[in-house]
């Protein structure tokens, strides 16, 4: 953050994202048609997915090079921070490129031809069966029944080309396993957002950051948090997320999470100088624009 | 907070506590035998679990007096907060009572009398079978089956009688289900703890609390949270966790939640009292001994 972004690197990246010779190779954990892919679809319209199985090994196959890119959810309104991901993303040589939040739909979906009537079963997974409980209530006769993964429920039905059972996700599965929606937007409750970020290899910062997500550890002295976020404070910088991870192994040691409202700006770069003076460690995880 | 506890109150919960009359009634969500349950039979041994399907119902049983307590899983040291129960401890009128923090051991568990050799299905809750995944390399014949809950799928395997199928769950579903551990501690990362709280309906400050869990919401302005976090550093108050949680159907605005270690003293009352000042809204949600 501290020294300016290279101009070659951001021309020469902007070149390869326009190229039509290129197609942007983008990893997200789970399968196609998952909310990662939905997400990725409008991150990087017209990229070439690679699901992984493990959260893992997707940001392994950023740092081999394997994938241009990867989307991954890092926040849900209803269920909070996805820990595993914070916590990759300090320990991996990547940086946030982007953030977008995408609201969570979710779809009664079934092999072509099958009517409402045939269901007696529905397959997904168990956090999805749960945000669908007013579905269940009102079909009382219907069995939920708990899959791995969303979008891989809709795969197993239309594969198995089950006549009595449907699944639960979101479009993008229907559209993956050309199955037909059979109801759309069977979700209880409509304030469910998840955050993703877009995630690459190469630091870059584009004309329009305006938000920096950073990590950073203190002392574990009274104040030492307090002194930390005095850096922003002392130049109005607004915070508009910040959270507490224990370390592995290591009790009564924590990472902070906290993502500040500035861009690359001067104002910004003196806090996070500062901040380094006062902090045993600092990471910049990425300066994007605000979604 | 700011008010003295009432010894009286305190000798009574003692004595319901202690008297032989008196079995407590201690609420959990999810099935008998899950983890909820381990730790319900640590922090209050001889208790009756009555198992609740949903979080929102555990809470509603405490309001309502159906049960004496509830013990309610807060954070995991790999998956991070369960914001559900953090929304809850603010929206509801409770208090947490104490804090335990648990080792999370996955068992494999069968019919009595299936062997190692025979099983080729293995059902649980999908995160306890990734947090398993050494085992399902080792034994790579092995299916591995999603179900809805830890317990639940001890329960399943023992009450259907399979005989070439087992599950994954903690020790306590070995004892409700009678099912026979074939293989103990299968998880991949020993690092693997769960925080809970006792929770009760009426407020109770013990004689040992040297804890206090707060949540607050400050203004959306420029240093709030600094000012804020200010009451506990001119007063050398260290914190153990703060986390920021967006407010349902309010963009931009967030409740923090905050961990002192410090007790109902006077340094601590003063800080709390200095909070009310600066923070639109303040909720002490409990005060009791670190685990």
């Amino acid at each position: 953050m501290a020294s300016t972004p290279s101009c070659w690197k951001n021309i020469c990246f902007h070149r390869l994202l326009t190229s039509k010779l290129l197609v942007m190779k983008v990893a997200i954990q789970g399968e196609l048609g998952a909310f990662s892919h939905e997400a990725a679809n409008h991150m990087v319209p017209g990229c070439t997915i690679v699901p992984c199985a493990r959260s893992r090994n997707v940001f392994d196959k950023i740092e081999q090079g394997a994938v241009h890119a990867a989307v991954i959810p890092i926040e849900n309104s209803l269920a909070g921070s996805i820990a595993e991901h914070l916590d990759l993303l300090v320990a991996c040589d990547v940086f946030i490129h982007r953030e977008f939040y995408q609201r969570i739909v979710h779809n009664l979906i079934a092999a072509p031809g099958v009517k409402m009537n045939q269901v007696s079963r529905v397959f997904s997974h168990p956090v999805a069966l749960e945000q669908c409980r007013n579905f269940f209530r009102r079909y009382h006769h219907v069995e939920a029944v708990p899959f791995y993964d969303t979008a891989g429920s809709v795969k197993h039905v239309i594969e198995q080309s089950l006549r009595n059972a449907a699944a639960i996700a979101g479009r993008q599965a229907a559209a993956v396993y050309r199955g037909k929606i059979l109801k759309a937007g069977i979700e209880d409750d409509k304030r469910n957002f998840t955050r993703f970020f877009l995630i690459n290899k190469r630091q870059r910062i584009g004309g329009r950051a305006n938000k920096t997500s950073i990590a950073f550890q203190v002392k574990n002295i009274p104040g030492s948090l307090f002194k930390a976020l005095s850096v922003f404070a002392l130049r109005d910088i607004s915070l508009t997320k910040i959270e507490s991870r224990p370390m592995r192994g290591r009790p009564w040691e924590y990472v902070f999470y906290v993502d500040l409202l500035r861009g690359d700006d001067e104002a910004a770069r003196n806090a996070l100088h500062h901040l380094g003076e006062v902090a045993e460690f600092v990471k910049i995880l990425g300066v994007y624009p605000t979604a």
